[in-house]
């Protein structure tokens, strides 16, 4: 396409964006200007090859907004390449629109759903990963970048595994307007300053005039045909760039211009050709060959030989690899404690090393997600919360993502507390719709883990450090939703509900209640959310008071799970649950010391009766 | 001190490494004997000033293990100083001990409690803040650092502020023993990929052999007397260095030699001298002048002017900077929005910008607070979440930090999904013994903070960004753990709990249905942890049931907080709750949407009745 077309069809983006904005009210058209040039050399120059009638084609090249308060750049995009009319720009912001003030799902152009600063990097990297190394794809991946955002450090864990796999297919556009929300960003416009960290970790950087379409498109052009090493292009840019009454200005951040302001913008802009149309470059057709699914192993554990779930996780990624050829790992340098690296010996080409960098996994993760695989993260619980920012974008891009958190509760032992996962059933909880799970055998960890890789969604499995005995037979079944009562007689007065590590505390609890004569019915808890209301209710019905265990903090744990779930139900709910500051010593004094030992749970049910 | 009498002093440390492991049974010893040679280098030669009798001396220098898992290393040092004896040493890991598996409070030389990797780099930031701009004193600060946790994006965004603020009195010492957790690290010995990345950081570096005591002394002895900018000591170390059989081995990491490895481990080490002490430069004896607290002002606040709690927020910390003078204040680059830049313009010697780095700025404000300031840290509360992890070791910690969240929820409008807090109270709650406070009105969120800023411990405070009714008096008081009930009568058949906004819109319901004949109480929550029982247990007997409206999804909110307090209460607690994906639209439309809303209260209240 022609320089002077390109200019045309920039003018005619920018002035979409100042009228969807002030018709909004709000939005951020300065941010949305300062990139114009950029996005549209990208999609119109002849370099982005994508089928706007096919978004879904595996061989479209992907556009990441990571900057996403630029969204209605992204919007004027589509509709200046014929995918959006006018008139749905104008209903930006709007109640009901598509079109959201960060983009979101509902927007088919969104490869995910951005606005929490830093994370569309790491999204790119999944699926710059799946190209070069899983799907063996031509497509390649650009990420638009702010500068305000490369001061978060999950851009830098990006960075480095980007370089470290050698990500020639990935492309950074890095949009340095040199302002921020508030004022200036760190390095304001010192290009050399991004540009020096950029190289350090191992990128190729290319610095332009980013008004400049002549420099834009040939530097995408070098994005085509570079290699051995992922590209930022890092680009001088102006904060409303091209509008002079805001461009460059401070305290126009997140504002729409008013009518009069807009009004003169676009006088100063001139008149615009609404007719005009850019022509993105088709895909190549080519696919990857469909791999044949083959059938899983059966389960073969010994009743009698204790197996820990963390390690019946590893064994079921192992054992399922064949079964769902879209099944891929990551961990964060902890594999050989959470037991993912019996998939990585099983599968080596279909697991990524992350490295101790918790938050660009969990993205890389989503962005596997959005290419169609399915991937399963793992570290201990506890380092999970690390990417708590990221789990809760993945739902919003919807993430199709297991995670797997080891080395729950205080039951690790002699680490120490800060090794301890004992809010991660709260993060996940509090997760729009995802699922938590939390087997206590190797039995129900194997086919649980096979249920999260069948729901599509957010599933969160839990595992425990200690080996344990296996409680079910091979051939049993568990479901999403579920519970298993382990434990029942006639006479139960109080039912303990627990899972994970506290499950066995609870059955040897019940054990030696019954020898001397107390009844209490036993519940394996092992599906958290969603929890097995009908269960509940039974046992609520059934019997006087329901005591529930778990190696957690009492807040947003299973108590707190369990009392949601009987909100109208007048039976008591005691919680025992882990209410000290934990500490190092041997699993059994901790549980002990937490009150959520058998011992624990014996004198809570003499307490209660 | 000698050369040759550190070098005995190192034997010594190894000894005790190994000896207090194994006896343990876990633990850390490879991870402590690469670092062996650099901190007996430190500590003991010459450069390190502290007072071993006086850990809280105000010109102490500062060692912060950001590798936690060299804590026998870090025990060990203290015994060479004749601070911990032999026998205690042999306690390491066990129940009861001060020697945890990862440093704690308990052991009175730990800087902070760590295990979790990344974050020490950040608390040595902020140690190394006060002492430059605030408590303006000669102490250095020195951290020492794995080379797998140089993987952690939080440590970049430390290494960016550090040289932002020409930290030159903040030295990293990086143990690059080559060998993570489960293998070799990225970059392996490859120490010019650290140089390179550092150096691009703005920091100046120095390259040393990890084990050689001389060039480990000069390069401290380098670290007294530079400036301008922060100091990176990266120091080709081996991980097991110094113990041949399992130096520079696979396999070694987080496992203890069994007792012959351990007795061989001996033998090659050498006979030891137990008699030997090491000894510690003292601190000078310079002291900041206490600063004298001034009375604040009164609160005036119009009953008629509604007035955003986020601006309260701002307010508060601005009319209470004299009266408190530790109060200092951290934003993420949102201080406009958050209206920390209220306090930034009150008192801008007190005000960090921390930029686009949540993690970094969670971790700094622990290390203020671990010198004696009150730091106050604010950012949207959605992405809090990024530093999740670094709140948590903040307890640990036992960090005195006040956590401020602006924009919570879907009332936010047309920002959309990505920047609404909707987990974060379930986030804040699951923190150990900390507090949750989530004001309605200026005047309650006035008083909430300065209760906040005089609770010693971790406090989240909750607010709107929509300007919201001025409910109280500018006399009356709030306190942790209380509530008001704010519509009563004696025909009360429901009671509404509600904050924040959703606070307005029990107030309305109420007021709307009182016209209708039905009675209802309404509770302002405004601490939502700890809880006011008392005041839960009177409305459980006075009325029939209860209602929480909360703009936060249901787990582990408001809803979940009242169930917990009220679990052997047989009311039934009804949570209206953000339940479906939340989008752009303007904040009643999305309140309306949410069921959330005036109308969504009147209808349940009617349902329920």
């Amino acid at each position: 396409m022609e320089l002077s077309h390109l200019q045309q069809l920039a003018r005619l983006i920018r002035s979409w964006i100042i009228r969807s904005t002030s018709e909004a009210g709000s939005g951020h058209p300065t941010s949305s200007l300062s990139a114009t040039d950029l996005m549209t050399g990208l999609m119109f120059g002849g370099t982005f090859r994508f089928d706007p009638d096919n978004p879904a084609h595996p061989n479209n090249d992907r556009l990441i907004f990571s900057k996403g308060h630029a969204s209605p750049l992204l919007y004027a995009l589509w509709a200046a390449a014929g995918k959006i009319p006018e008139e749905e720009l104008m209903t930006l912001r709007k109640f009901g629109s598509r079109l959201e003030g960060h983009p979101t799902m509902d927007f088919p152009y969104a490869e995910a759903a951005t606005g929490s600063l830093g994370q569309g990097l790491s999204v790119g990297v999944g699926m710059a990963l799946n190209a070069k190394y899983l799907d063996k794809l031509p497509y390649r991946t650009y990420v638009l970048l702010g500068d305000s955002e490369m001061a978060e450090g999950s851009q830098w864990e990006a960075l480095q595994i980007a370089a470290h796999y050698g990500l020639d297919n990935l492309v950074g556009i890095l949009d340095a307007n040199r302002l921020g929300q508030r004022g200036e960003t760190m390095y304001g416009h010192d290009l050399s300053a991004y540009e020096r960290r950029i190289a350090a970790f191992g990128w190729r950087t290319v610095v332009i005039d980013g008004h400049d379409l002549e420099q834009i498109c040939a530097a995408f052009l070098q994005s085509a045909s570079h290699s051995g090493a992922p590209l930022m292009i890092i680009a001088k840019t102006y904060k409303g760039g091209g509008i002079p009454i805001i461009q460059d200005k401070e305290g126009r951040h997140g504002t729409a211009l008013n009518a009069e302001e807009a009004a003169l913008a676009l006088e100063t802009l001139g008149p615009v050709d609404r007719s005009l149309q850019g022509t993105i470059t088709l895909p190549e057709s080519t696919m990857t060959p469909a791999v044949t699914e083959q059938s899983a192993a059966p389960l073969a554990y010994a009743a009698d030989k204790p197996v820990a779930t963390r390690r019946a996780y590893g064994n079921a990624l192992a054992r399922l690899a064949s079964r769902y050829p879209s099944l891929v790992a990551l961990d964060a340098e902890v594999s050989n404690s959470t037991y993912a690296d019996i998939f990585k010996k099983a599968c080596p080409e279909r697991f990524f090393e992350m490295y101790v960098a918790e938050q660009n996994m969990a993205g890389a993760a989503l962005g596997l997600a959005r290419r169609g695989k399915i991937p399963c993260v793992s570290s201990f619980a506890a380092f999970l919360t690390r990417a708590f920012d990221q789990f809760r974008m993945a739902r919003y891009s919807n993430g199709n993502i297991k995670i797997c958190g080891s080395h729950a509760g205080v039951s690790i032992g002699e680490d120490g507390t800060s090794q301890m996962g004992l809010e991660d059933i709260a993060m996940f909880r509090s997760i729009l719709d995802n699922v938590v799970l939390y087997p206590s055998d190797a039995v129900s960890t194997e086919r649980l883990v096979e249920e999260a890789i069948r729901h599509e969604g957010i599933v969160y499995i839990r595992t425990t450090r200690k080996e344990t005995p296996v409680l079910y037979g091979n051939e049993e079944g568990f479901e999403i939703g579920g519970s298993r009562v382990v434990r029942k007689s006639e006479k139960d007065a109080i039912t303990i509900i627990a899972a994970g590590i506290t499950l066995h505390e609870a059955i040897a609890a019940c054990d030696m209640l019954a020898a001397e004569g107390i009844h209490v019915r036993v519940v394996d808890l092992y599906s958290v959310k969603p929890i097995d209301r009908e269960m509940l209710r039974e046992v609520a019905l059934e019997t006087h008071a329901i005591i529930t265990v778990e190696d957690h903090y009492p807040e947003g744990g299973i108590g707190e799970a369990v009392r949601s779930a009987l909100f109208d139900c007048p039976v008591p709910v005691y919680s025992l649950a882990v209410r000290r500051m934990p500490r190092s010593g041997k699993p059994q004094e901790l549980l002990d010391y937490e009150n959520i030992s058998r011992d624990a749970i014996m004198q809570k049910v003499k307490e209660v009766l």
